[in-house]
C-alpha cells in the first residue's frame, strides 16, 4: 500500500481532481436461474484504465460486470445484467466529468426470463431475444459537459465500425481493437479516434500501458476543451 | 507442498490407485466468436472433488470448463464447449474406475456459430438452440465396471428428478442439490441418493466436506462392487 501510494504521490497528475466512471467487464443476461447469455470480455482493460485514471489523480467509480477482485482505492459497483449497469452508469453520469465505457455490454438479452430452470427437451429451444439499452448512445444523448469515451471491438471492418460508433455515439473518443487483439488477453493492440478527426494507433503493448495511453488522451481533450 | 503431501501421508486412502475422472465447470456454447451460453457454475465443486479424490490416494483427471488454477498434483485438461468435454470425457473413460461428473454441462447450443461477430440490428434476434450430447447419459450407455457419480441441480422438486436421472442414467449414485445452495458458493447443501435406494442427507458445509463426503460414499461403492 506504501509503495502504491508513492506511485500516486510521484506521478505527474493529468486527471487530477477529474471525476471519471469507468465500466468493465461483461454483462450477464439470464435465460433462467442458471443459464445466462455473455461474452468473453474478461474486465481487465476497463481495471486497468480505472487504476491508471486513479494513478492520474482522478475520482474514480468503477462499474463492473466482471469477478476480478475489487481495485484498492476505487469505488467498485458490481453489476449482472446491461439493465443493472445502465442503471448504475445513470446514478452517477451527472456528476462525472467522464465515461470511459470499457465493459462489452450485451446488445441482447432473452425476452422473458424463467423464473425456474428450464427443462430441457428433446427438440430444439427457440430463443427470441430483444435488444437491450445501447448506454452509450443514452449518454451521448443526455451529453451536457461530459466527455465520452466509446470502445470497438470488431472482427470485421473494424474502421468503418468505429468511426460509424465515434459519430453516431457522440463520442470525444473511441478505442478500436480487433476484437482477437483484445479479449482475455493482457496486452491490446488499439487505434484511438478522436471527435476531431485525428487518428492514433499503437502497437501491441500490456494492457496497463494501454490504460494510459487512454488517460493521457483523455487528459487532451480535458485540456482542449477547458474543462479543467 | 510439504503440507499437502503430508496431508496425503496421514489421510486413509479408501481410493488409493483408483482412476477417478471429475468434471467440473460451466461449458460455454459460442454464438460467434464473443457472444456465448453459459451458466453459473464455478467450478469449485468439482475442484473440491478432484482436490478430495487425491487426498483419498485416487489418480485423477480433472476436465473443466472453469477458468480456477489448476490444482497441484491433478492432471488438468481445459475445455469450451460441450461438445469439447464430451470427447475430453471418452478419450480417458475406458481406463477409468469411476466418473465424477461435476460439470454443469450446457444442454443446449446454439445450432450455427458466427464466424464473425453478428451486427446488432434494431430487432429481435431469434436463436435456435440444438441439444447438446448427453455425456452422462452416453457413458451409462457405454457403461462396463466403471462407477458413475452424477449431479442435480433443480430449483423445483428436487427429489423427483433426481430419482429420475438416477435411474435413466444408469448412475450409482447421484448428489443433488438445490440450485441455490450451489451454485457460485462455497458451501453446498447436499442430499445423495443411491441405486441400492438409499438415501443420505447432509447439513449445509463446507465445499471440501462435501467433496470428502462424496468421496467416502464413492469408496464404500467400490467395497461393495468388488471392484477393489
Amino acid at each position: 500500500e506504501i509503495v502504491r501510494e508513492a506511485d500516486v504521490y510521484f506521478t505527474p497528475s493529468p486527471l487530477k481532481g477529474k471525476k471519471i466512471l469507468v465500466t468493465a467487464g461483461p454483462t450477464k443476461e439470464a435465460l433462467d436461474p442458471i443459464r445466462f447469455l455473455s461474452n468473453h470480455s474478461s474486465g481487465k482493460m476497463g481495471y486497468a484504465i480505472a487504476e491508471a485514471a486513479r494513478r492520474a489523480g482522478a475520482i474514480v467509480t468503477l462499474v463492473t460486470g466482471a469477478s476480478l477482485e475489487s481495485p484498492s482505492g476505487i469505488k467498485t459497483v458490481h453489476v449482472r445484467s446491461a439493465r443493472d449497469m445502465y442503471d448504475e452508469v445513470l446514478k452517477h453520469y451527472e456528476e462525472a466529468d467522464a465515461v470511459i465505457k470499457a465493459a462489452a455490454v450485451a446488445d441482447y438479452r432473452p425476452e422473458t426470463i424463467s423464473s425456474s430452470k428450464i427443462k430441457k427437451t428433446d427438440g430444439q429451444l427457440t430463443v427470441t431475444m430483444v435488444r437491450n439499452p445501447d448506454i452509450l448512445l443514452e449518454l451521448g444523448k443526455m451529453k451536457k459537459n461530459q466527455l465520452l469515451v466509446g470502445f470497438a471491438a470488431e472482427t470485421d471492418h473494424l474502421e468503418e465500425n468505429a468511426l460509424k460508433k465515434l459519430e453516431k455515439k457522440h463520442l470525444d473518443l473511441l478505442v478500436a481493437n480487433h476484437a482477437s487483439d483484445g479479449f482475455g488477453n493482457d496486452t491490446n493492440k488499439i487505434t484511438l479516434y478522436f471527435s476531431s478527426g485525428k487518428k492514433q494507433a499503437f502497437e501491441r503493448m500490456p494492457k496497463k500501458r494501454v490504460a494510459e495511453k487512454i488517460c493521457d488522451a483523455l487528459a487532451g481533450l480535458f485540456e482542449m476543451s477547458g474543462n479543467e
